[in-house]
């Protein structure tokens, strides 16, 4: 039995939507508990609404909410009993083995490193993504937790998502890419250039060199490597990008009868391809590197992702990839 | 009567598709002369397919051609007679107004910088991209020259960005945003967060302040701020996720027989959409704050993005681009 603690406060859609993915999650996985923290009355009325296994199921009383314009250091110190520092207290001692949360993605980062704290040897723990792709799934990271990296973390980012990758996601020998203006190794700015060499000379990951951003939804490389102000510009563009083109596309369709015709004969082809890019059906972006397993889904996380979220962890903790990862950075000191 | 220099001998498509755009623009519009800068053997055969106004196309033989994996500053010092040398020291003698080349963009801003020259008080000339938006166009810059830039370099793209959207796309008192990773100012990497009050004091500019990434394709700024590095990850993600969705609409839609009878009616609406979201029909991304015009279109151009990128030219001459810039940095000092 795995034992998730989820934030049922955070987000824009809670409770209702994560009361609603963690139904869903424990009504179709027997091996999962589900550690629901937050406001003790409206989570109890959200729950009401459905029939579930009712042992999978805990509700853990957090009076507060971090809300996302807090500044996240202040917020996690004073907001003892916020339904984030709860649930992280929950991976901490033990009683759980992961927190999944759509809220203040600054909290997180902060309560996951001050509470949770760093595996021995991991100098910034990373978001990783995953993103869509023509081909399948690439993984993203850092995309969102340290803007101005140094070459070293980017390092690491490489090992710990290779890891991820071949072990959560089933891909043998990932290939790492760093993300760059140019395919040629003395393109782009200093970071990349400095951590460039580093990444060929690492023999436990299979760098293939830069990686331009168009080449990212092509499926170019399996984990890309960025600091995270440029990974966070790549996701959001990327979901941006997509939701903007496809409702131009359906409104399109809607501009004359000829159109509107072939739109039904065409929707549901085009629900099956859309499907494959939507970045929701992987779940949440972990926070890689802690002593725990913390994940952030997004601020509008809907009771699917929120589902899905809940579901990877389980192969998150069966993989032991806090342990691989571990041994991995111990191995290059 | 504008006269623009072309770089026959740029891009994957030379010179081809190139004079292919040419002759396109001098048929369409009697007020501009071309200077067909290349090699004279392969462009006179080129030329030769069509019928069009032959005293606006002017060969200029350029025996030589830059690469675009060659290093930029030696390639410029060493091939004088290269048709973006070449083509650059027309503009600066003042025999033509413009220069246009798919070739090198590194040899193009050293060339732009060293022969071309910059303006008095312009620290660094940027690329300034149009980018298809859902409301009609945005202008993207810094997409590809300066790389680790400083915020006094952010603030003159500000200033030469809003310039270049009023006068040139004729959009009034437009919104500058900057790129960041979230909408509060205390948000961002260390550029970025230097940066905000700079835009913030500037009383000649419209700054919105930050912009995300995913408010892009909503078209959420006007002129969209930001150094080379994100820059060009921006531009490329942009085309390359739409190139992507795209393809991927069109093959679910021949997956069966009944979305391919739907294919056929929806096709005129969708090309009709797909066409608003296609930057080649904005041309080519000027080098702004140089003494003359240099403009650099795709390596992968095709004929209709030159005719474009010449016929750009114009606006940017009669509404004295560059004399705006000089006097807008010039008030500043």
């Amino acid at each position: 039995m795995i034992k998730v603690a989820v934030d049922a406060m955070g987000g824009d859609n809670a409770p209702g939507e994560i009361v609603k993915g963690v139904v869903d999650a424990v009504s179709h996985r027997e091996d999962i508990q589900v550690l629901l923290v937050g406001k003790e009355e409206a989570v109890k009325k959200e729950l009401s609404r459905y029939t579930y296994p009712k042992k999978q199921v805990l509700l853990i009383p957090a009076s507060e909410v971090i809300e996302t314009e807090e500044p996240p250091v202040n917020a996690v110190r004073r907001k003892k009993d916020s339904s984030i520092v709860v649930g992280m207290n929950l991976v901490k001692s033990g009683e759980a083995d992961a927190f999944v949360s759509a809220g203040s993605s600054g909290a997180i980062l902060v309560g996951g490193q001050v509470i949770v704290g760093r595996l021995k040897g991991v100098e910034r723990p990373p978001f990783g993504a995953l993103i869509p792709t023509e081909k399948g799934v690439s993984l993203l990271l850092d995309s969102g937790a340290n803007v101005d990296a140094r070459p070293s973390h980017l390092v690491q980012f490489a090992r710990m998502g290779s890891i991820y990758m071949e072990h959560v996601i089933g891909i043998a020998r990932p290939r790492v890419g760093i993300v760059n203006i140019g395919a040629e190794e003395e393109k782009g700015n200093a970071l990349v250039k400095e951590t460039f060499p580093l990444l060929k000379e690492c023999s436990d990951i299979n760098f293939t060199g830069s990686i331009e951003a168009r080449e990212i939804p092509h499926g170019g490389a399996d984990v890309i490597v960025c600091e995270a102000f440029t990974g966070n510009v790549i996701l959001k563009l990327y979901e941006g990008t997509g939701a903007t083109l496809i409702s131009m596309v359906k409104k399109g369709m809607m501009g004359s009868l000829r159109s509107k015709v072939g739109a039904l004969l065409v929707k549901p082809a085009l629900k099956e391809t859309l499907k494959a890019f939507d970045a929701s059906r992987y779940g949440g972006a972990p926070l890689l590197g802690l002593k725990g397993l913390v994940v952030k889904t997004h601020g509008s996380a809907s009771a699917r992702e929120v589902s899905n979220s809940i579901i990877q962890c389980v192969t998150f903790k069966e993989q032991k990839i806090n342990e691989k990862i571990r041994e991995s950075l111990e191995a290059k000191e």
